[in-house]
């Protein structure tokens, strides 16, 4: 938990009845000798890039970079003037025109998408304008390395909250001076921290993307949490060409101004880069985390904000040596992406966080707040997923002093730190139960994308994926993430269920990954022996050849590219499964919905459009779903249709009989929880090794019975 | 009118009622004597490809052929069976495996989208199955030229109405003998039918495409009324591979199965093929006109049916030598596109035909039908658009005893041929008065498909087009159709308004003919200077470069294709007109719509989305609308729009005031004629050179008033 010095007898005070281990400083709450005496151990935050204003002043070339790209403009004439920095926030960005930098530069005319020859066009740095010779009425872009001049949370801070002190800047760690600087500085910080027992790095170097525009209007021009665009530096480009053997170009990083989100699919230049940079953080971080342990101190890594080439999931996360790894969640698939770190000790930061007014913007310790209510709906949503996957410590951040006016707060946040200390207990027996099917996940990135779609809910919500997601963190299934690729080895022998579900073109339904013939057949003969194939959205959707989905002769549908407003249609006659589909569930119309040849089952539809579609295909079983949106009626569905998949019921051992509730059986704990996600008393039940175990829930309750 | 022997006192007493100076026979209405002496013209179908039952048994190579292609089968080892007819009606195709045929015959691999050599496949004819050498788990289609075995209008109404008569054939006037054969028997026909004035021709040789299916779930396989696969035979593909210099190949008119509808952007092999066969259509027909005209006949022409090579709008028309074109319709823009015809006589077929059941299913001349309402809705949507272009005749088909029970529906007519009459009048004089904007609608097909999508109305409204022609057809404006071919030679000087509407990838929206960079910097500069662009749907949709829409810097919008999930957007700020929209305009919400650089003004939303949006480039103007569905309210808008567009006014000479109302004003008949569209009393207005005209007018009422 957080202390604050000047409320050390509200920081104590808390600490006691939340049973805390340990007391937290962070930006703004330092402890006092009250405090760091009490016998607690101490938590320290250190953010490695900032805070160091006065060294990069000295050392302007350590600054970090980014490539940008203007919008396009029109020229009317055989000249065309781009003025650079038009678009962009000039709080944030500067153009980097020093030799180095400037030899990255491009213009394109992107009406025939082909680069304009350095000798036709000049950058006038008085001006900040690139001038270009033109084809008239085509349209025009430059791409520019710039410097990055203002730490972006600081931006945040600053612009949001109406902040007036000196912009921070952030230092470069791939610049030899400015890592040399960075480890002696850390050693003077341990030297001057004893009491810390906790160094927790936040996080590490190079901040997600986030590009501001110029206008108050569209000030967020671009923003990706696992994104590389921060981390470029005309050193590293360099040093990757030397490396690689090739050279990455602004074009590879902008892409035609779109920039290169993580929902898009990734290619082989943009893996190479993430490589690349991912050796480099891993060798400096580990470094930082050594000077750390020689310090007789451990060290935690928050996964969030600068964390670009952390990547837990890459299987070399143990290379950083880090003690433990925080995530801060809102949802169960949060709870599930922290878990799944091979780290020794795994922390979740609870939301709300201490503060006036929540990241969205709605008051939580203000006026009109309601931080008691918040709470209980982030546990929720978590506990569910706590009972599948293990987690060992939980924290607040903010201002403690904040909780005064709060005491049902207090009281939720005690209720929550009691069940969760149930629920960990539940785990050191051993795993819970799980049911078949064992499921994988199939999309562009693989294991490395494990449970995130590279941000919080909210930031990822339009993408069916994250949906899956949420609902699947706490159901009895366990989950893999595979990538195209490593699929093309064979379906892993343990996998039931192959599941790719996203828009059509997106690394998460795979877009040209599915042009691979190999993959198609391999899925399709693996289908074909007994396999369960579930598309969701445009599941391997791709431009190529006669069909929409690639796997539409395995499910029984496809979607009309608009090719077929002539053809006639399967009419969508349901042929319902008793119980398989809650009420209260909804899937989207999509109009361009098809039955290829009418032998499918429907299982639902709206109207004359089929919405769920159940294929058998040899021994296997194609399954079709227009949408799906996360919430208790339809995670029950996706239960449901998993477990009726491979088994043809619909029930299973260790399920309740009631789609407010879910439990979890821990065979070696001997114990059974059930939990009501609902505001409302329910009695739920499920059987295991033929017994049966029933309870009342409270709202929102939890009951454990023995086995 | 048609008349109907064994009711010659009711076909004698409605021909003075209504005014008639023809009689017409049709299938299954004979005249009697008595009719025909009566001293009225007489007007006589024939359909010249079927009835000929006899001599085409005796010349069984003088049938019709299509290709056809299976729907694709798995290969679950490596070899493939397909029952190649598993999918067809069999009461309409025949395998044709005689040599000429079978040369034509393709096996393909759908999952690699290559073509099967033809020594790893064979045709088995007596089980009708084709056997591959298959790739385990690909997917196979084979396409075949098949007889069509039962000429496609018998065959509907033998399975709709249950006749029992023998089916029909068709015959292939492209056959030598069938053509010879075919003369002498219209030779014959005319000598026997001294007493007709008018032979109709319903219509010519190839019938529209109408692919039926085995299963009575999925009978309209494809249906496409301007389609010429119907048209192939192997001796004229053989024919076409001497003139062409190349083979067409059955792949090129089934297109991965998906066939080639006039929905989809024609390639260069489709456009050969129509000239082709135009060509030998224009040549024949004119064989058999000229046997009409020999007998002191006249001959008109049915637009519909088996009317494919008619090709009113292809230039060459003049070229058969008809005395008159004949159009039912639905529609305003089936009158437009009657009477934009180069031909000497319009005539319009009115709806409801004097039949039980109406083409859509419903009960017209039987229980729970109400005519007399059908012919006033139909009469109302025909009428705004008589306006605008001059018709020279009108008529009824079908039985007409049927009518006896309906007296309002003969009062319906009575008026309604009133109404007719006066409007022809208004036109002798010349033509009535259009308004800027002259406007050109852009697509793949330019003045061939002029006015039509290739279907009526109620076959086409998922294109949003046909409402946008809807609207236009009668809308005081010229409007020109143009081809993204001709184009390329410049904007014509005539031309105010370019108007693109449709999906993504369709003729009408154009597909990858917006892939040629000179079209668009024409367009562009072409804008720049003046120019008008309205867009609506997805205008310009490519698959090619950093926009979706390729005019989206002159739109000021753009569709993301899924690549800008984590980018910001432009607020949907609504900077209203005064009058533009009127209430009742419902455009779509298409969530991927976002403002390109915030500059447009935004003239409709809803909720965060923008529906329309004016942008100013340079002195011209880009207008982008979400869709367009017609209406009262919605057809006000579009000739807001325009007006404004190039007038920046809303109202103009010769517009109503009242948008339930439309006028036309005939300044050399000097008359103003005021139509009310709507159900109630209306009051309306409008100025012309200065001085103003205003009526009161009855529900559906027409007032002409002396300018």
């Amino acid at each position: 938990m957080p202390g604050e010095a000047g409320y050390e007898q509200l920081t104590l005070a808390l600490a006691k009845r939340w049973g805390a281990d340990i007391i937290r400083d962070s930006d703004g709450t330092k402890l006092s000798p009250e405090i760091l005496d009490a016998g607690y151990g101490v938590y320290s935050t250190i953010c490695p890039i900032r805070e160091h204003n006065e060294w990069i002043k000295g050392h302007p070339d350590a600054r970090q970079h980014t490539f940008l790209c203007t919008s396009p403009l029109v020229a009317l004439g055989e000249s065309l003037t781009i003025p650079i920095m038009a678009d962009f926030f000039a709080g944030q960005f500067e153009p980097d025109a020093s030799p180095d930098a400037f030899a990255y530069w491009q213009v394109f005319d992107r009406t025939t998408g082909g680069e304009v020859p350095p000798d036709d066009w000049r950058y006038n740095p008085e001006a900040g304008t690139v001038t270009v010779k033109a084809c008239p009425w085509h349209r025009y872009t430059a791409s520019f390395l710039a410097w990055r001049v203002w730490e972006e949370i600081s931006m945040y801070n600053h612009v949001t909250n109406g902040w007036s002190k000196e912009h921070l800047l952030q230092l470069n760690p791939y610049h030899p001076k400015a890592i040399s600087y960075l480890r002696d500085w850390l050693k003077d910080w341990c030297d001057e921290h004893p009491q810390t027992t906790v160094v927790r790095f936040t996080s590490l170097f190079y901040n997600f993307a986030w590009i501001w525009g110029s206008s108050p209007k569209n000030r967020h021009l671009f923003s990706d949490w696992a994104s590389y665009d921060f981390s470029v530096s005309p050193q590293a480009l360099m040093d990757f060409e030397r490396e690689y053997g090739y050279a990455l170009t602004a074009e590879d990083f902008v892409r035609e101004g779109k920039y290169n989100a993580t929902h898009r699919v990734p290619d082989d230049k943009k893996r190479d880069w993430m490589d690349f940079i991912g050796r480099f953080v891993r060798r400096a971080g580990r470094g930082l985390v050594e000077i750390v342990h020689q310090a007789g101190k451990q060290a935690y890594v928050f996964y969030d904000d600068s964390w670009v080439g952390l990547e837990p999931y890459s299987g070399f996360f143990k290379e950083f040596g880090f003690d433990g790894i925080i995530k801060c969640v809102f949802s169960g698939f949060e709870v599930r992406l922290c878990a799944g770190v091979p780290a020794k000790t795994h922390e979740l930061r609870f939301h709300p966080y201490l503060f006036p007014v929540g990241l969205g913007g709605m008051p939580t310790f203000s006026a009109g707040g309601d931080p008691a209510r918040d709470a209980t709906q982030y546990w929720i949503s978590a506990r569910r997923a706590l009972l599948r996957a293990k987690i060992e410590r939980v924290g607040l951040g903010g201002y403690l002093h904040l909780v005064e006016g709060y005491p049902d707060f207090v009281d939720a946040i005690t209720n929550i730190l009691g069940e969760f200390r149930t629920i960990k207990q539940l785990h050191e027996g051993g795993a819970p139960a799980v049911l078949k099917p064992r499921i994988g996940i199939l999309h562009a990135w693989g294991a490395l994308r494990s449970w995130t779609l590279s941000g919080h809910f909210h930031e990822t919500f339009r993408h069916v994926l994250i949906h899956v997601l949420e609902s699947l963190s706490g159901l009895a299934f366990d989950v893999r993430f595979l990538s195209f690729k490593e699929l093309l080895d064979g379906v892993p022998e343990d996998i039931d269920v192959i599941l790719n579900a996203g828009d059509a073109g997106t690394a998460w339904s795979g877009g040209h990954c599915w042009q691979d013939e190999d993959l198609v057949s391999l899925l399709t003969a693996w289908v074909h022996r007994g396999g369960v194939f579930v598309g969701v959205g445009e599941p391997g959707a791709t431009q190529s050849g006669d069909t929409t989905l690639r796997m539409s002769h395995v499910l029984g549908v496809d979607l009309d590219n608009g090719d077929r407003t002539c053809h006639g249609r399967w009419p969508a006659e349901v042929n319902a499964v008793a119980g398989l589909i809650p009420a209260g569930v909804r899937m989207p119309v999509r109009e361009n919905l098809y039955l290829t040849d009418g032998r499918a089952q429907v299982l639902a539809a709206t109207g004359e459009n089929a919405t769920a579609v159940l294929n058998r295909f040899g021994s296997g079983v194609g399954i079709y779903l227009t949408g799906f949106e996360t919430g208790a009626a339809s995670t029950r569905f996706l239960q449901n249709l998993l477990v009726y998949a491979v088994t043809g019921k619909i029930m299973a051992e260790g399920l309740t009989d009631n789609a407010s509730t879910e439990c979890a059986v821990y065979p070696r704990t001997g114990r059974v929880a059930f939990i009501n996600n609902s505001g409302v008393r329910q009695e739920t039940g499920c059987t295991y090794l033929g017994k049966e175990y029933r309870v009342q829930l409270a709202p929102y309750g939890m009951e454990i019975l023995a086995l």
